[in-house]
């Protein structure tokens, strides 16, 4: 058995990714080929190809999104803030590398600009390059590329955006500030006043104290905060937090929602906030 | 790397647990201990106990049900057909052998008789007594525990049960007959006038042809067929689907739900038949 540092290991011949998840359990998805492979100044960069899920962004030993299931991740953490917002024209994504969030955006033609703030340029390119089920090989006009830190970029604003979403990765690595409360500030100062926020909170199962501090936070900073749901077959345990935080509207459009999509329908876009027993009374605490 | 047939391996002195998924997929588990394993005329039975999931009951190797979500597969197939019939009496479970099933029917008191079908005694011995967070140790009077085949079983009903819930494994090994549309038809004769039944019907992620399949034979069947969904973290891709056939009710009553449980609520009772669009459409064919 022959490893190295990406996770990457022959086993009998054959090659596989061994994800390492929530301890004492690991994920091999058999790998056909590495398409892409290179160090950043941030983190390990990798797209390779899996007969179960197709093409799969890999960074720092971990599935971040793939071929079969990117959508849903993507769909979700967008559709459900812009069906939220009446009328929003400038949006800021922090993070969203793989362009998925960029693109599901872009399906909306009253926005006027959309900002994406990605720290690692690599890994745009890659996604650009390999991963056109994701990318969708994004090159609308709308989207300004900006490769810089999310935390500093906030920073610079003042009641600027209708909508900001944060894609960010694990709070581990180049992330671990996206996860923090004066970080949720910037964003909420960042905002207009009738503005909205949504981010990804992780495992209700595998990692409920990271959804119950970020649910926390924007509880306390907004005056509307609420969390959703969907099913990610790549992450671990399948189901995956979204938390919003809101200064104005909470409510989804009813009967608008008239988008292209795999996962997303208007059922959905309003259910997703339907929790589990053990999550609602988590959050109640 | 020693392996033995119920996929137990030891890797540098750890034994892991190492379940094929969806081909080209694995999944490893670290095991602490194995609690019980016998070759039972059906199957291997196995009860292990693991540092995610505690303890996991595994019939041929295949990770069935664990003590950190048991609940919510057992929760999701009872409560939701048991809310759509209005007076339920008699009650047929065919398989469960974890108790789980019934062991949330035990908790409607207008229920009279709760038939327990299981082909596999060792399965129930197992769980009572090395499973108790998902089999509750069982010992409801309403509750008649019959080792037999459940089609068999099935064949010698007509016009007999209220609510019908087939429990099975996967459509391998002795589980195979359970997804054939004879056995829906007979279902559909042993159910009283206004009946109810319910099967879990795979992933839609991994085995859309088997949900495809049994959602078609349940609709020729039946006046009324509905397919809802759960995330259940250990099986693959964590999104489940359940497929009901009924003969007259079709709606969740509103309101009135209050039972105890873990991943259950009033609000996913009604909005766990929002599906996703892929899915939706899939269906519609």
């Amino acid at each position: 058995m022959v490893e190295n540092p990406q996770g990457l290991k022959t086993i009998d011949g054959s090659t596989w990714l061994i994800e390492d998840e929530a301890e004492n359990m690991k994920i091999q998805y058999r790998v056909d080929d590495v398409l892409y492979s290179e160090k950043s100044p941030f983190q390990h960069v990798m797209v390779v190809n899996s007969p179960v899920f197709g093409r799969m962004l890999v960074l720092d030993g971990i599935v971040q999104t793939t071929s079969l299931d990117g959508h849903i991740y993507n769909e979700m953490i967008t559709h459900v803030p812009l069906s939220i917002h009446p009328n929003p024209k400038r949006v800021l994504i922090i993070g969203g590398g793989d362009c998925g969030a960029a693109r599901e955006v872009a399906k909306y033609s009253e926005i006027e600009e959309i900002d994406m703030v990605e720290i690692d340029e690599l890994v745009v390119k890659a996604c650009q390059e390999y991963l056109p089920a994701v990318s969708g090989n994004l090159s609308d006009p709308r989207v300004n590329f900006i490769f810089d830190d999310g935390l500093k970029h906030v920073s610079k604003y003042k009641d600027h955006y209708d909508v900001i979403i944060v894609d960010s990765s694990d709070p581990i690595g180049p992330a671990v500030q996206l996860f923090e409360k004066s970080f949720y500030a910037n964003i909420k100062e960042a905002l207009k006043e009738d503005g909205i926020m949504v981010c990804q909170s992780q495992s209700p199962v595998f990692h409920l104290n990271i959804l119950q501090q970020t649910y926390g936070y924007l509880h306390e900073l907004f005056p509307i905060s609420r969390v959703y749901t969907a099913v990610v077959p790549t992450y671990p345990g399948g189901m995956w937090s979204f938390t919003l935080g809101s200064k104005k509207y909470q409510e989804v459009n009813a009967h608008s929602f008239d988008k292209e999509t795999k996962y997303v329908s208007q059922d959905l876009l309003q259910q997703c906030f339907a929790l589990p027993a053990f999550l609602k009374d988590a959050l109640s605490k």
